[in-house]
């Protein structure tokens, strides 16, 4: 594919992204991506098959940048550290959006879980990946003692990542980024293997 | 209105319902519906201006629902039995749907709330109302010494609630229950005020 080609594809993927993350999958049409990118539907054609060819696209480079973000911020070499600044880039992640949009993989979760076989085997694939490294940091964090041990790493993963995808959703109802932080902030806290009375430190504000 | 009209009325609303809650709003149609009851468009029309009005009467219908839900489940005088009570009626209501359609609250959420001012204002008054029942409970929970207070009983309302509503959504992209169980089971356990050490008993098996 030639340079000016290749541009022009990713600008239809940017363009879908956008569209799908505000409206939905359903509600966006092939004639809102067009009009977004400011080509002829032809054009289209030449790049996808149709609307789901470009959805599955969508799917497939956020699913690349998400792996990438796991990477960056859910590292190091002390567990409890790796959750932390893992909370604080997601929290900031979607504070910059102003909760408008939400998480593309809980949206394509609920909008096509029971409807689209292809897409639903994308997410569940995000969603597998996302708690098997969730759940490695915490067996590491059990094993140095800084995560509580009385329910198992793979169990804390799933209410871990339910935590975000439930607080992302409240978050983007009331517009308010107060949920999201008091989900993360509390996740963090019930965590932790010491005395549980201890007082909070370092919070996200 | 006579007991026939109501009888179409009810079952408009019915169909409406049960199409929603997999397909989601967007992707259900006014032809869907009539379909499913067996009527014309035009009968539909004698019922409601079109389907925002239709889908607003399954919204304020399943928020009287779960009013009621939530008023049969999350009482009694025993604040951590009347979370675990909760709980486990609501593992059941999804256990017995098979993750499919999942929570019509978090679907909506997710779906209608940066695009319909109308429905967002519904479900942000059931999540409103949701979360100020559980923060009750949790206060007389910590009131009585039950369930931990190094985090406000506000913060706690809204992991609890987006542990269930990310839980719902792990399990539905999995088709298992597993997820939601072990989101459940772990907030009961990091709930507790106890020595964090202590066995897990009772849980949803």
């Amino acid at each position: 594919m030639t340079e000016d080609k290749q541009k022009t594809r990713e600008r239809l993927v940017y363009e879908m992204a956008r569209l799908v993350q505000t409206k939905g999958f359903n509600s966006t049409s092939i004639n809102d991506v067009i009009q977004a990118v400011g080509i002829k539907k032809g054009t289209l054609y030449y790049y996808f098959s149709g609307k789901e060819e470009l959805g599955l696209a969508v799917l497939e480079k956020d699913r690349d940048d998400f792996l990438s973000f796991l990477e960056t911020n859910l590292s190091g070499k002390n567990p409890q550290k790796a959750l932390e600044q893992f909370f604080k880039a997601a929290f900031k992640k979607h504070k910059d959006t102003g909760f408008v949009g939400g998480c593309l993989w809980g949206n394509t979760a609920l909008e096509m879980s029971d409807t689209n076989p292809v897409y639903k085997k994308v997410v569940e694939k995000v969603f597998s990946e996302w708690i098997v490294r969730i759940e490695a940091v915490i067996r590491s964090g059990q094993q140095t003692g800084q995560i509580r041990a009385d329910r198992s790493a793979g169990e804390l993963a799933y209410l871990v990542v339910a935590s975000i995808e439930g607080g992302i959703m409240i978050s983007r109802i009331t517009k308010k980024d107060g949920p999201f932080k008091s989900c993360l902030n509390s996740i963090r806290t019930l965590l932790r293997s010491e005395n549980i009375h201890k007082k909070p430190d370092n919070h996200i504000r």
